[in-house]
């Protein structure tokens, strides 16, 4: 699982075919993402894939619901787009619980700036409903995918709970699980409950799969369904296998869960809710492609302060004129400036964010003092990870991964008094 | 799992093209056996899976090996095929180790006699070989391939348990083990070693697979496979991935493990070795459809000496002739003859079974004194299984489902002073 919005699929404008997914020119699945000239067309993936738009109703009423601001994803229009959500939240209303499931496929040492956007926002998530989160670490899936051993895949799954727990989890409602760990039991029971719904013609629809493909790929789409079922974690909520779930991810892994929300009530389970986002674009643009394995198109989490301001300065493509004079006689165009699109993801003041919106558009900013300001705040968020991250000693990366009972995930009195 | 020579899936005269398992009229799958008129072509099968015949050298050199004479299912060519039989002797000889995996899939509660043939051969093997045997319980292939629950399958596979422990496995040597409860760490991760260098084309040419079937199907060779690797059994055989397997099964399960040693080197494990036997004939004989739905085709092991008495009487198929007159005259046939064949499997003593070959096909014996016969040695078989498996407590069910080390399980001294 990549909830992206992210990665190394984001904007693979190596084009190849998947079945009926492509978009005229655009192709989405959960291993690639090309988008056009324009980037990628939301619009019309919301269309194809038959989810919603989340609206203004819709974010009034969670930060009605959760007695606070709405996060600056839902209103910037980063989360976008959801599957049943309202559901949720009418039985949320009515003192009902859920748990939220994410998760991440640790292909790689470090993460992406862009890593970060799903797990920044599903412990939003957490805080403001006060919901567990299970978190799965799809080491199994980079097995199959890439060329890494099980032991290496095993080895990043634990380094990138590291960087997950950075983010500040509540150690009381949070269980991260390997797939080579965790999977057995009831989970593998849940994966066969799948399993036996699902053609090979199905995937091939779904993903794009061929009859050349290895079957690895057909073991691993009910692996990544199985946690959307409560009854795949016991000991997290015992027989309550009615238990909603909550599901945040960027768009491109909406495939999979439109599979588990067809199978669902086949097997007596409620389909999973979903929040989804866009994609984290590259430092070339949304046409270029931001690779783990290309440096100069990412900014990683473990880079230091003059690597980040030097890769803005050299990479990140502007919208700004080409000259002093002629920003300041036309101004720049924002829609294809990459560093407004990352200060509308870590820019939390609106205030801010739109008048350095205005006066870059306006000329009277120039594309230098944009771009040491996102230095500035990108080196903020990348040195308050690294350091949050040195904290996280093994003991807690084995606190958050034992699949024992978490008693107080559900909040307790004093939680509800706060909010 | 289903390691026959029985069952259900023997003698199905139903046509079901499979791909290329089809041999002229004859189909052989692990879940389909179609004889012709003539019954199963054996010659041809060893011919078409690329396996070994067992020779009068080959058993000679078990009886050498193992001090005891060999048994009669070797002796009688009911276990007649092989892979790197050789190979595991040789290495033995040399005092290495190895162990026997077998299994069966649990669809009913009640076994047939023909269910026993494989687990006594097995038995034998752990004896004269003082080696483990691991028994994989095929729940999960049951739930994905019948109408079953999982809870049922479950519980089958546990009732199963007691009458392979009936058998009179050693304790202290056997794992028996049911998917749904084992599936997962290291045995997880072979099923995905495998399952990354298998395709669908290979499933479809193996076993007939097409794009319409569900992917429960591409998900559980691996499953079948992965016990083949000692590596799959951390408690049993530690970080010793290198220790050799033998495989007693019916000659329809070749597939899986021709797939399974293709795969062996790639993953840098040895090849499992094999030891194959024939089906085991229907009452009705080798062309008619032996099912646990209908209970006139089979002789349960839950069947009482009168049953056992009445489906002999009424249904075991005769080479005898139709008159006293016309079997004094001209004596039996006994290439057809289901009693005699019963009695290859079931009456260890040769001479007397030669003497009863002889007197048959000469007239001198008519059917009914032979369908007595064969009624009293299956009938005691049955009572004494009935007996031993009301031994059988849940206790000692535990006992050997425990995954739990079997530190006398390679045998001590005193077995190899006994023996």
């Amino acid at each position: 699982m990549e909830v992206g919005p992210q990665s190394e699929a984001v904007l693979n404008v190596a084009a190849a075919a998947v079945g009926e997914l492509a978009i005229s020119d655009q192709v989405v699945t959960p291993w690639e993402v090309t988008g056009t000239s324009q980037g990628v067309n939301y619009d019309k993936l919301v269309d194809q894939f038959g989810c919603q738009r989340i609206d203004t109703a819709l974010i009034d009423r969670i930060a009605h619901l959760t007695s606070r601001p709405a996060h600056h994803f839902l209103r910037r229009g980063i989360f976008f787009a959801h599957r049943d959500l309202n559901q949720i939240l009418d039985l949320y209303e009515q003192g009902e619980k859920f748990y939220l499931y994410t998760g991440r496929g640790p292909s790689s040492e470090s993460l992406h700036l862009g890593h970060l956007v799903p797990f920044m926002f599903t412990k939003y998530l957490q805080d403001a409903f006060k919901v567990p989160v299970v978190i799965q670490l799809t080491d199994d899936e980079k097995f199959l995918w890439k060329d890494l051993s099980i032991a290496e895949s095993k080895r990043l799954a634990r380094e990138n709970a590291k960087d997950i727990i950075a983010c500040g989890f509540d150690i009381e409602r949070t269980f991260i699980f390997s797939d080579f760990e965790y999977v057995g039991g009831p989970f593998y029971e849940n994966m066969m409950q799948v399993a036996k719904r699902v053609t090979f013609n199905t995937l091939r629809g779904t993903f794009g799969f061929t009859p050349e493909d290895h079957i690895g790929k057909c073991c691993f789409p009910p692996v990544q369904a199985a946690p959307s079922f409560a009854s795949s974690f016991p000991h997290l909520f015992g027989v309550n296998d009615q238990l909603r779930c909550l599901i945040p991810c960027a768009i491109d892994q909406d495939p999979y869960f439109r599979l588990t929300r067809d199978v669902a009530p086949k097997i007596g389970y409620p389909k999973p809710s979903l929040i989804e986002s866009k994609f984290f674009p590259a430092l070339q643009g949304e046409i270029g492609k931001m690779s783990a394995s290309d440096p100069n198109t990412a900014i990683y989490l473990t880079d230091k302060p003059k690597v980040i301001k030097e890769k803005i300065r050299k990479y990140a493509f502007s919208g700004g004129q080409s000259t002093t004079e002629l920003q300041r006689k036309y101004g720049a165009n924002l829609d294809v400036d990459v560093c407004i699109k990352y200060l509308n993801f870590f820019l939390e003041d609106d205030a801010e964010f739109e008048h350095i919106k205005k006066e870059y558009k306006a000329g009277n900013m120039l594309t230098g003092k944009l771009k040491d300001h996102v230095t500035d705040i990108l080196s903020k968020i990348a040195l308050a990870h690294q350091n949050a991250r040195a904290q996280v000693s093994d003991e807690v990366v084995d606190a958050y991964m034992s699949a024992t009972p978490r008693p107080n995930m559900f909040g307790t009195y004093s939680d509800y008094a706060k909010s």
